[in-house]
């Protein structure tokens, strides 16, 4: 009776005492990945051949006992686990990267942003009062003189300001003129990370929006594990500070996470937005399913279930408020 | 007997009872900021005027309850404060937020270059070992291939990371972009302080460089603030952390603070530092003294005097070395 086995070195025809008597070795890892066609070769060679019984594997492995493998089986394994880190890059990584970097950017902007306006300032302290947005901040600042939006703002014209050289008021400029930049890349990486879901999950991006998708994506670590999980966790994905908070003290249970900013959270009337968010995370568990999966693309089916539920509720309203 | 009284809306004259008997109204701010004109003229007229004297304040001040005057002291009163705010920027203001915002940028490059370094990693690993500094990192990554790469650093050929489509490596590319624009931009706020600063203080400058310079004026909070200082705390400024934890738990006391990376500290022998921290910061010190006071331009003076000290204790190094 004779044994097949088979390792990275090659596969191999053991005799009843576990002696080498046919090999066929493997030059590269590509042979070891396809082994079963050296495998058919030996055995239609051999044709009485079972494989080698698990527990007589020691046995098998006496024959490699020789130093002059030790180094083909290091080289072969880091190869081969190289190969499976390389595999191992998927659409989930880049997504969770982008995302991360659209948070990194967003703090810095804002970082960035209250710098601007306290340099400013001292040219202008009437302006940041007037105008919330950084952004649009920046943008004033880079396109308007202070007298010209004095006259648009309607400022009062005395103001507080000194009167800066033009060296020092370029040189703010130049740091609004970045700010806007780097607004310029965060909304880049937003159409990217659309591009890149349309192919990878057509359901969820339709369901939740970029942002969110792509957020929902990053706590799950990944779209399969956010196929996975159950729709109440990804009803609270984000909100794991608050969740433990309830479970360590008692306080009020957290109703959404990071689809609290989903437009049907936010028009769901008030009472009503803890039932909207658990409908909500129904369907985008759903569509992760769907997505995991490659299923059909439903979404929108859904999108419209959800918008009839919410003009239901809204019905019910105010009868409710008539029969109290 | 007349008195003489002036306020912020006009000036007068009183009569023994404090009664009002003739003005020079006050139009605007101006007026009252160059009063001594308008109350030579009335003294002239009315030649048996003394001031009034302080406890007779509140008499005076009768004269003025009439609301028709309230508003006028409101608008004119803010308006003075408005022009004293406008000119309170000096060039100590500019000065603190160019060397904050540069630090600003320093935070936003490291934070980003993690980022960058993350991402491509999915694509090229092996990379982030070879290269510590972030700058270098994107610059590599934006000039060169990962083929091109792998040649000129010696990088093993079998690499982990995984092919990456062009629509993915543009994207971390115009990250690394954004990142050597913030680099540039941080470069040109130091070009810009040392401008600022070889007008408003060549002697700090010359002595201890635009970065160290700025921050100490930074947290001086002013260069009046920074020439008032006893040495003692100059030399520690911007170690107060380990300066009160030493006071607290008597840890051992901090020997510098931004002065740390002067190069007359840095190239110090190890013992000496703490003798070198404490000659350096006298000079700054002294330079600081000359410019608020606009002195001569000594700092070259200082700067010999200062190698030739580091020369001395290093020529005593090696003696003491030997008698051990």
């Amino acid at each position: 009776m004779n044994y097949l086995f088979t390792n990275i070195i090659g596969t191999f025809i053991l005799d009843d005492h576990f002696k080498i008597i046919d090999q066929i070795t493997f030059k590269t890892v590509q042979d070891y990945l396809t082994k079963e066609t050296s495998e058919q070769k030996l055995t239609k060679k051999h044709p009485l051949t079972k494989p080698l019984p698990p527990e007589k594997l020691a046995l098998a492995l006496n024959n490699f006992r020789n130093k002059k493998y030790h180094l083909e089986f290091y080289q072969k394994n880091l190869s081969l686990t190289k190969k499976a880190i390389r595999n191992s890059v998927t659409e989930d990584q880049l997504i969770i990267q982008a995302i991360a970097n659209i948070n990194e950017l967003d703090k810095t902007i804002n970082l960035l942003g209250k710098r601007l306006r306290e340099w400013y300032s001292l040219h202008f302290p009437e302006l940041s009062e007037k105008i919330d947005n950084h952004e649009k901040y920046a943008q004033f600042l880079l396109e308007k003189t202070r007298t010209e939006l004095i006259k648009e703002l309607n400022i009062d014209s005395e103001i507080m300001g000194a009167d800066l050289d033009k060296t020092h008021l370029d040189e703010i400029k130049q740091l609004a003129n970045q700010i806007l930049q780097l607004r310029d890349l965060r909304y880049k990486h937003e159409s990217y990370l659309h591009e890149v879901m349309q192919k990878y999950c057509p359901n969820i991006l339709e369901m939740s929006g970029t942002t969110i998708g792509a957020k929902l994506i990053e706590l799950a670590r990944g779209l399969k594990q956010l196929a996975i999980l159950p729709a109440s966790t990804v009803q609270l994905l984000g909100a794991e500070k608050a969740l433990f908070r309830h479970i360590k003290t008692g306080s009020r249970s957290p109703k959404y996470g990071v689809i609290i900013n989903h437009p049907f959270i936010q028009n769901a009337p008030r009472d009503c937005k803890g039932k909207a968010s658990r409908i909500l995370a129904d369907k985008i568990t759903l569509c992760a399913r769907l997505d995991y999966f490659h299923g059909e693309f439903k979404a929108l089916e859904y999108k419209q279930d959800l918008e009839e539920k919410l003009s239901q509720t809204k019905k019910k309203q105010p009868k409710n408020v008539q029969k109290n």
